[in-house]
């Protein structure tokens, strides 16, 4: 299993609410941060945890890329939540077992664009 | 220069407000997409408008992740303007050339953490 295919079965594990398969590619160590609220969840116990309650609803994932470099990975993901599209971005990374050590989560927001004054900027 | 040259070169041009350089490394098709807020721009002139123009400020960046998956790479930037520090996450493809031609950036922003009803997250 290459780390690209780690990563693609850290989504669709997810996806599948298979919490055993998706707690068997991280570290017993693993530290999740949210730098949006500052939040850091240590240890696979916790972040399993975390996984299984949120978010609530009905959600379902697509991947739109997955990039891996040495021991770092990244993707995005579009999660859809209740109808509602989200996009995530999700830094990793590995440990020399494969297994997942250290995760980074952003979630931006839609948000309106600025009046840009100009006409080189189309929807 | 490698692609990670290239991706490093890109943010260290832009922060000198070196257009010269940071558009040397744009493919004349250049294709720039924010999903927050759905806007679009297209070839290299239009882009290098809208950066010179945007922010407004006094800004430095700072690299915090660069990984490089063949003709892909991702950036993680923090952008201090004015004193606030933004993150900013950059997808990038990069053309035969080594030109980049498509680049999605999100700029996800700070927001408070919902009660999660536990003690499993910690600040």
């Amino acid at each position: 299993m290459t780390d690209a295919d780690r990563i693609a079965a850290y989504w669709e594990s997810a996806e599948r609410r298979d919490w055993e398969t998706f707690g068997s590619l991280l570290a017993d160590e693993v530290v999740y941060r949210m730098p949006q609220t500052g939040e850091t969840i240590s240890g696979k116990g916790p972040y399993l945890r975390f996984n299984i309650d949120y978010p609530a609803g009905d959600w379902q994932i697509t991947v739109e890329r997955i990039l891996v470099d040495g021991s770092q990975a990244t993707s995005w993901i579009t999660m859809t939540v209740d109808g509602e599209a989200l996009s995530a971005i999700t830094f990793f990374v590995l440990g020399p077992s494969g297994l997942i050590r250290d995760i980074v989560d952003f979630w931006p927001q839609p948000y309106a664009a600025p009046d840009r004054g100009g006409d080189h900027v189309a929807d």
